[in-house]
């Protein structure tokens, strides 16, 4: 697994003597993800690593960097479907449409980060700030929906905020079951759900 | 709040003296979604109901009891959607409609209880006999999902098991942003979840 978008390096791999910031944070996700990020020590992951306390802070500073590092590749991937123009021109049905997609491949590509930013409590100040840049980055998609609701490509028979949160709550729980690397594809998935969500599970 | 369908008992309101099984539960099931169930003590509810731990004993043996009524309040309710004439006779698409629709409304009015049903973990016997409960509700609303796409109501273009678990994504994601007692009814609620799960956000 690696982050930030950076190509795997040789020693990125787990299991392999040698590690670098990026397997480091792959396991401390994980960590998080299972036990809690109070409840998960930098010696805990020093052991699942095999390696010596010394070591880890060898590198990354502390336990709050790696919470840091880990929402920002999550964040920083849900952002920058933003900056996409394919987000910003065109029809807003299709922006919509270009932005949830975007959104579904994140989450699997990236599915422990997502996860651990989805169940943030905000407990600390790294988790409120990553709460804020979420809120950021949800309004922006809620304001996506009322541009397609105006332009008439969505029912207008629905509160925007209650089709802003069904479309989040369908995506978001995504994290719970989906597995990659089974039989249903990314893209498939992001198909599924964009049918679904626009077009209904009736047959017409 | 109460519980198991009983009236609200006189004694049953917080913040006054004299507490029933009711309101002690009412107050640990809040603790256990806020602070977790392990991470909860009798201490911490005595405490936080302004009576003595064993005035708590008196309502009810232990944790675990407590843990116990509130999980099947929560699954007593959804089990009991099933044994609804309505849920067993006619078209599977008009029942699964009326077990969708009797969900959402288990889900609103006992918020707090399914809240801590769908974040369990399996870490004590009892959670994994709830989640046992659990799995076989939820595998009969994947059987209803199968007969309502073989009768042809429901698109064959999605994998039975992704809208199964679409379907569930959709209605459990409620927990996390639903407040009963806003302008949004839990009947407009369903109403709104059943037009975008069956009919789609797009305008016709």
């Amino acid at each position: 697994m690696t982050v930030a978008g950076a190509s795997p390096s040789p020693t990125a791999r787990r299991g392999r003597p040698g590690y670098d910031q990026q397997s480091v944070l792959a396991v401390a996700v994980a960590a998080f993800n299972r036990y809690g990020y109070e409840a998960t020590s930098m010696g805990m992951l020093a052991e699942e690593l095999g390696i010596s306390k010394s070591a880890i802070y060898h590198h990354v500073p502390s336990k709050g960097d790696l919470l840091r590092l880990a929402l920002d590749h999550a964040l920083g991937g849900l952002e920058s479907i933003l900056d996409d123009p394919r987000a910003g021109e065109g029809a807003a049905d299709a922006r919509l449409e270009f932005v949830l997609r975007g959104t579904i491949a994140v989450l699997t590509e990236r599915l422990p980060f997502v996860t651990l930013l989805l169940r943030l409590r905000g407990n600390t100040e790294i988790e409120r700030e990553a709460l804020e840049r979420r809120r950021t980055f949800d309004r922006q998609i809620a304001a996506l929906v009322d541009a397609a609701r105006q332009e008439g490509s969505i029912r207008d028979d629905i509160d925007p905020r209650t089709t802003t949160r069904l479309i989040f709550g369908t995506i978001n729980s995504i994290v719970e079951w989906y597995r990659p690397g089974g039989p249903l594809t990314a893209d498939k998935l992001a198909d599924d759900v964009i049918l679904m969500v626009f077009d209904g599970l009736h047959r017409r």
